[in-house]
């Protein structure tokens, strides 16, 4: 293992981490909020740790990246910037505890949104727009991540989504994950300014209007209110919040082949094509269900089942009205929909539509080959064949995620917690959704848990965020060994 | 598609199903109940319908029997044994709704062992005993299937289990199939007949101990007794519960090799090793739920979980108290234990252990597989690797289990179940369990969900005790094309 390398990055993620923090200031300083020495404070800190690790580790003599690093580079970046990016507010006093800090850390940086404030808006605008950068930074990551790191690792399926973007190739780590960040983030810095600048258009203060399309374009769901975006009643801002998340729930691939003019890739996306049928057949549904127990305006009955479906399913967690009591079967439905996730190579965290697709298809497909012994019989996506190799071990992450989410629940529910706030709990943080049902549904929030519970949420957190091989490889003998 | 010779078996099954409903009048006779006649009506016309059958079927031109055409026999016989089993009930006026009758009729031909029956102990003692025989004849049916027709038709992975009994070959349905049910249906006698003198020396009178033996080697779970099994509180009998729960939960191969005095194979059966180990832990762990919450005596709390855990993981289902209150978290504990379901090659129903292991061990592999992607790394099962098609396979099976647990939980959470009920029905019916948790747990039955509710509970018994492809197949329009 080549450590030097590893900590050399992490020092400099650190440097920037630290960096960023500081970017909150000038809010601090505008609306005279009393938080900018926790954040200069902190921010140098943290820039002052990332540079002396970064100094310390300095002309490695070996110089190569190969998996296993890029397994512990992943973790230990994620881990290692919830636990300095935790600072700020402990350090203003937000949030004195550290177990409630590095909590809201995490679920900034997974792109969760859950959150254990019980008093949004009593926090300093500084913080409050540090805590939704947080968001922001993590949903960059993910992008890259996703699209140009695991697929190199081979990770639960990734590799399919590979070589899909000029740039992106299977066989090196480095140069061309450069390039294909810069690209990426192009995109998601484009979106995010125009979601700003709709949601000003909307009436929203430039403040209100900053921290939400940074949360909306990360699937994130922070919010700058106590209410959530329930706070934003105008049907054209909530309208921008389902086309951002939308957009934010879609692979990148293809919002970077559509800024090339390139929009044949929508007609052969099977993952694209099942994203939109899905969020439009759940919607008709909950639409209905909606007019039938809540509202009878068709338009507001459509809009808020939209919102809801693409606030869960994109896994961004956003809230605006309490879902979980709008008809006896409400709670049951919302409940499946926190284990859909997004699409692969979104910013959206879950078990994602192309999993789905793939094990939907290739168990239909059995019952095939069970009367066709003989035929090979291939489950196609995108116009091609995928092997079993990837079909195995795409099975195989769905498998683990159950079973992880399984026996997160019984753990949940030995410290007492009742059998419904366990699995929506822990199917919300493993799913980086952010609201659950039971006693963390959407009117609720994460502070009266048990100090434990919330370390095991934060887990559950960063083990969906990396699509649980990378964290799990880790606590494996043979990662050690070979 | 061979209509005929398919027919030609339901007809003979169906002759065999009015024989055994007389089989209950001699305990009509001696307890002088007046069920005679429903039972003598039933038999005949039942026996009657299935020799008409018989008769118009007689001189196939074409004897071969298919794969398809063993799916369709496999699925219609036991709906026809389900539907006509059910008369008896109805035309003495038992469960004189046929929605109700067709319930409890598949619920003991499936072995499930969920009731409507609010008060059972008024049922005569001729319906009593045909009750019981449903699940004993639906055991005797799943023995033979599991060793000696699903392997050969592909299902699940079932063909691990084949060709381990000497006489079950891959190759031929006929004529060895009738060779091993012979060898297996001998030991399945014999392990009644041995229970039931059991039951009879702890001090249960021959009736119930005949009834109760029937249910228990089924894995089926019917009691005489309006508080099941828990009207029974002698620890001896609740130990011989407890013993043959365990054996009618193994794979009845086992059995055969321990009879002929082979021991040695329990030493690499991979499956049974795991069985106990399950059994074994969880035991321990609610043994020590149930001395902290219910009970200080070590021996009775052992004996409760012991009782318990074998009761949920063989799918049998009997109930000696309301475990469900035991602790905050025991509603959630014995909710996945509904999940486990026994070995292949049992009485039982469920997922299986056979099939948890490989999907344990593959996904484990996994992990390894991702650190060294050259490598391959095939999971043993028994000593010898199993081959990715057959991973494939289990994972598929895995994948409908809970998909279409989820998807029914959501179907009857429209019909204004909650969450928890509509979970705990759709998951101990498709498990083949018999008590769920909520509104159908332990201390409960199913005789106040709505008509539409018991007829899709029904078809879940059904599914899950055919292995979920036999019945699904039958649906698909490649199945008819071919």
């Amino acid at each position: 293992m080549n450590f030097k390398i590893i900590f050399r990055i992490i020092g400099f993620l650190l440097m920037l981490t630290g960096i960023f923090m500081m970017l909150g200031i000038p809010f601090s300083i505008y609306y005279k909020s009393d938080d900018i020495s926790a954040l200069l404070q902190s921010g140098i800190f943290t820039s002052a740790v990332g540079l002396i690790i970064w100094f310390f580790t300095r002309d490695p003599e070996n110089k190569e990246l190969g998996k296993r690093e890029g397994y512990l580079i992943v973790t230990l970046g994620w881990l290692s910037m919830a636990l300095f990016g935790s600072i700020p507010f402990m350090l203003y006093g937000a949030v004195p505890n550290f177990t409630d800090a590095f909590f809201e850390t995490m679920s900034g940086f997974t792109t969760t949104g859950a959150t254990i404030l019980t008093d949004i808006e009593v926090v300093p605008a500084g913080l409050l727009f540090w805590r939704s950068l947080t968001q922001w930074l993590g949903g960059m990551g993910i992008i890259v991540l996703s699209l140009a790191i695991l697929p190199i690792l081979g990770i639960g399926g990734m590799q399919l989504f590979a070589a899909e973007v000029p740039g992106i190739t299977k066989d090196k780590l480095h140069p061309r994950v450069r390039e294909t960040a810069k690209r990426l983030w192009g995109i998601y810095v484009i979106f995010t300014f125009t979601e700003m600048i709709l949601l000003l258009i909307g009436g929203m203060n430039l403040f209100d209007a900053i921290n939400h399309s940074l949360t909306t374009m990360a699937t994130g769901g922070f919010s700058t209110k106590n209410a959530n975006t329930a706070y934003f009643t105008s049907p054209f801002i909530q309208y921008v919040f389902i086309v951002f998340m939308l957009l934010a729930g879609m692979n990148f691939t293809i919002h970077y082949l559509a800024f090339h003019g390139r929009f044949e890739f929508t007609k052969i996306n099977t993952e694209f094509r099942f994203y939109i049928f899905f969020i439009a057949i759940v919607t008709i549904v909950v639409a209905v269900i909606h007019l039938a127990h809540v509202n009878f305006n068709i338009e507001e009955s459509f809009r808020q089942a939209l919102f809801h479906v693409t606030s869960l399913v994109t896994t961004t967690g956003y809230v605006s009205s309490d879902y979980e009591n709008w008809a006896p079967f409400s709670r049951m439905f919302f409940f499946i929909l926190l284990f859909i996730g997004a699409c692969a190579g979104s910013t959206g965290g879950g078990i994602k539509f192309a999993r789905h697709y793939l094990l939907i298809k290739n168990s239909s497909l059995e019952l095939k080959r069970l009367i066709h012994p003989r035929a090979i019989i291939p489950v196609r996506f995108n116009g091609k064949a995928v092997s079993a190799d990837i079909i195995l071990n795409v099975q195989a992450f769905f498998i683990f995620y159950i079973g992880i989410t399984v026996l997160g629940s019984i753990i949940l529910s030995f410290f007492g917690l009742d059998f419904i706030t366990a699995a929506g709990a822990v199917s919300t943080c493993i799913g980086n959704v952010g609201p659950g049902i039971g006693a963390v549904g959407p009117l609720n929030n994460f502070a009266d848990l048990p100090d434990m519970v919330k370390w095991i949420l934060s887990f559950f957190m960063l083990l969906g965020r990396l699509e649980l091989f990378t964290v799990l490889l880790i606590f494996t003998p043979a990662f050690w060994k070979s």
